[in-house]
């Protein structure tokens, strides 16, 4: 692992989630740019200590050094967003495999070139848009794909949070002190922290890229330097329009990211907050709550079924749906490593691609935010 | 009542909610173009043959000509959009009050005349933008107005409705032909018929105008003439943001609307399917569910507790709203034959200048669809 | 009407219930025992002077002295539980239909007598268990005798209410005081009041009754006089096991009439504080959220279609329920006054057999409670 | 370990709930009554040959060989129920701690005699009764032993399956089976399983005693020869009243525990498959939706926080709260190697005095169902 030293946050869930399944073991880490910071975390980790890294440069160049054996088999980067880059290019022309947290980088221009390292290298690179971990999300998208809902219409995707309703990042708390820096942010701030999960979210289930968008975001907090609030409209491939709104002052919300989908012949309703339900709306007839673990939900999406681990009214939630992005992609690292060939499902993890839809996405985000102009391209890649 | 005859849905509704309080009787109508039909509709409500009437024209000649004390004390417009001027103003300029179906017109030119007419003939004038006669609503709007929410900043509302997702139009289906065709509805399909709703809404809850906004309208359906879902993003006064989304091809949803405000220190949430509950959400501390018919709720809104007429947990709905609506203007009305004050509360209805704002609303959004600029601006009046 | 003076809660109900659809209209009263007060009721209500009577005996006098065509068609009950009897008795023995509000009696006693005078008056006689008036209700029952559920296994029905968690009788308040006077409300306070809803409810949607029963009752506030909260095991007929607990002391609640069945192959859940959807739980397969509204539930229930008024969406409530006792009732007297034979659907309304079971339902109630065997048979009439 | 073989589904959650937090690890396990299949088991998880055991006697003997840096600290019990007396009993005498799946025997004989057993032993036993590892359930009981609710008054504690509704027992699945069968699951089936856990949660949150019941347990699946149903009137200590309700028939209901109090003051209500929220519901005022993971939890209950390892919004779920009971029990193993005091907050996890607690629950409900008299006393210990 690189990066998650004392007071992070997604370093532990990284570190919990990839452990879950009892498969993965962490051996080794550079956990902080301060040496004694990152051997106290290593320790506090149950590491040996010669493989509690002063810097990612040194794990990397002693990781490589060790007999194929005994050297870590990929590495977790849970850094702020400008690092990601960097570690990313340097752990993967070294050879080893990369789970990285989102967004990928800060640019566009950063972001291509890792996709061309990542063919390059012919190694596993990894995106932990965790939410499409979710078994509830995986039968979304498969029952979208399966055409149960007709043609597509329309999306609304909202990720409303209120932890940074106020100038949280002037008190000394690391978590917003980063996400509001355009250093070690980029040149979004909630956009580019959640509006990229709801982005992908969309994608993901509905199989289709958002081509125009028309942007209006916004600072509320006086003194902010990065956008905590972003209204946009969207234009997805083949006709299908919507919205997606995301915040980070919508005070009272925690993390309240939820989709709902509209076809011709059914919508379909999912939140993040209660995990285990997926809401199907048929035209005619009753609305269904369709509830994780059961049989008639592993017919319809073996890769729900692949991603749930507790019988039906046992919930899993977040930390599960962590673990199943950290089990695909283990799964197929484990594949590779044994020259074998991975069971389809378990490609089901975000890749390098998304990656860069996330940042073609805040690319555009910010070009629409500043144009006079209705409508701003998204590329496809 | 003018409008409202075989086949109508609203007619009955206005009817129903008038007389729910006891104190307002149905005495006379021209329900039907059509003088038989409107005979036939007149003897089924119990009406006296002479008081039913082929047109509203010989409705409002014959209703002059009775004696003070017996001619109706004011007229229901519920007729489709195009008829509501011509009919509310040749009642106002005889000396009728009117209560008017919303959207007001089918133009802002209308609107404005409407206006001046009204002032001139000085009636009173009401429009039945029923969903703020909910009780939870103007609970919602006497916290926001005193400060409860702290500065607001966003605003997202939603009327997502799924009815007309088919060509339910071409079945022979009456509400359905009208709401469609642009001689009978006005320019906007979806977004006049509930779009209003919820501009109506905002700007009751908020006490802010919308300024601007940015529209996109689509029609999904093959061969309609009218928008049937529309995506738009807004700016209020005061710099508050938000989203606005309504639309009648969302399958699986019914009467979906509901609305979410932020401000500096609370959130706000409600939900006209469960209408008798407000969220209430704090920036710390648990979130609130203000529950219609306790005494908490009267102490923060004299207007919610007139609204309420059952204790808590004895649910009141569509129609307890609707009714709300038509006691205040009765009252109001009442009190200008009997040539006293009415209570300010009573004066809580939308009235013509909530009539002209949703025209205004309207022609704004559909110069927003056609223009390439992001921006576009809805004059105050 | 007799009963329902100032201050009472329930007359007004039934008066806006009854007026709701147009179709009854209130011409004559007694509505307190203080002729003064009745008088000035009769006034604010807009009777004519001389038919706001000073006793319900003058009322049953004046009224059968008064033409055929000119005499009230039907009275409705709405006193203070130990009145019914008596009341419903005369008017019914004079040739008048009654709707009588409930527990019906005080006592099984009176029940039995009463069930004699209605059949040897071969009049109409109804009792406002208005929550089956809740066409999601009806919906459920016709479920369940269609045999959607398999073979009936267990029922849970609950009734909590808070509203006399402290000693409110004391304060002046007049619901609470009668309810809570043993002369006045009968043996028991809770289980009369609310527990005989519950346990109404439970053999309507069942079509089965409450053989056996195993009470505990309690009294929380100290010094009332009658139980304020009930525990009930069930037996049913076929085998049919179930719970059913009411409270008025359960604080924080407010009227969360609740019933939950289970069958062989489904379960049904509704609730009554939100009436517009009944859950459906097949075995296997999504729970399915059946909306108040629609044709899909038209095409199961006939009774759930005529009793729904509005659009799916459009929320209906209390008083629409309420409002669906009065008028099956009122289309049955009509007819009779037509001599005409009812819709077999009118019929579906609570009767003197259903306020007998209330009255035999609390009368085992009581043995059971001053019991020490466990089980207490309800007698079937 | 010992049980968790081949297609159980408990031992699986045991091991992970174990590991998440990183600091235990699975290193030795007799995980079948077959050698072939506790080994293969054991390559599957991992283990080293030589650890994975044949028996449980063979697993005490040579652990108990090992130097003591070597050996486990302690063995977690995931068998069917009637091993875990026998199984206990041989590892605590053996000096190991023990951490047991519920109920924790078979009889209250054997429950006594366990408690004796640890007394001796001086050692840690402890008892997954997960349910009350939910940061939300210990905030309840903090809440309720503050005083907030007042005096307690009522609660209604639930419990209803639906996946026994057939006889699944006959289809070769293995968490049937046993379940089903006396001799392995001891006198009850569906009360024992899970009517235990509301047994416990109810115990936990009012830390009250149940001190008498009247219990109707019913076996309604043709063939089966132990309850799957059970109705059960409560009362607790201090006067509080109550209905425990459980059930494996209840069809459609995943694993719906919930409970609800109330107190002269307040009321509280929680439901394992929404874990993250509790409600509170004062008397007056508006109902109160706590939500994980915010200070104001934190700051009611150092309990809670403890448990609570991700921020709100960011569900936490089933394996979390199993997990707590492991972080707990073994944090304070941990500190009894390190002869060092435990946090008391790590006290809190279910002890033997708890199993013996549900062991007495079961024989009261028993000896209940038989009996003709109403109430059943239930023995403090």
């Amino acid at each position: 692992m690189v990066g998650g030293g004392p007071g992070a946050f997604i370093g532990d869930v990284h570190r919990r989630a990839a452990c879950l399944h009892g498969d993965v073991e962490l051996v080794a880490g550079a956990f902080s740019t301060s040496p004694t910071r990152s051997r106290r975390k290593g320790r506090e980790l149950g590491l040996l200590r010669a493989r509690s890294y002063a810097s990612y440069q040194e794990m990397v160049k002693r990781e490589q050094a060790l007999p194929g054996g005994e050297r870590i088999d990929f590495v977790s980067i849970v850094t702020p967003n400008h690092e990601h880059f960097p570690i990313a290019k340097l752990f993967l022309e070294a050879g080893f495999h990369v789970i990285c947290d989102k967004p990928m980088t800060v640019s566009v221009t950063e972001a291509r070139e890792l996709k061309r390292v990542v063919r390059r290298a012919r190694r596993v690179f990894a995106l932990t848009h965790n939410y499409t971990g979710y078994p509830m999300v995986k039968l979304a998208r498969d029952l979208v794909l399966a055409g149960d809902l007709g043609p597509l219409r329309k999306v609304v995707v909202e990720y409303p949070q209120g932890w940074l309703a106020t100038r949280l990042e002037k008190t000394g708390m690391k978590q917003a002190e980063w996400r509001t820096d355009p250093r070690r942010s980029g040149g979004s701030g909630c956009m580019g922290d959640i509006g990229t999960h709801a982005e992908n979210l969309v994608e993901y289930v509905t199989g289709l890229r958002i081509v125009q968008l028309c942007a209006d975001l916004t600072t509320f907090v006086r003194g902010r330097r990065l956008d905590d609030d972003g209204n946009v409209l969207l234009r997805l491939q083949k006709g299908v329009g919507g919205v997606l709104h995301a915040s980070q002052v919508s005070v009272g919300e925690d993390n309240a990211l939820a989709i709902r989908l509209y076809g011709e012949r059914k919508g379909l309703e999912w939140h993040q907050e209660t995990p285990n339900v997926l809401q199907v709306k048929p035209a005619a007839g009753p609305l269904e709550v369709w509830r994780r673990g059961h049989p008639y939900v592993a017919e319809r999406s073996a890769a729900a079924a692949r991603a749930s681990s507790l019988p039906a009214g046992h919930p899993e939630a977040f930390l599960d749906a962590f673990a199943n992005v950290y089990r695909n992609v283990s799964d197929v690292i484990r594949a590779r490593l044994a020259r074998t060939s991975p069971d389809p499902l378990m490609l089901d993890y975000p890749t390098v691609d998304d990656g860069l839809r996330g940042m073609l996405f805040i690319d555009a985000l910010l070009a629409s935010a500043r144009s006079r102009a209705k409508w701003t391209r998204v590329p496809a890649r």
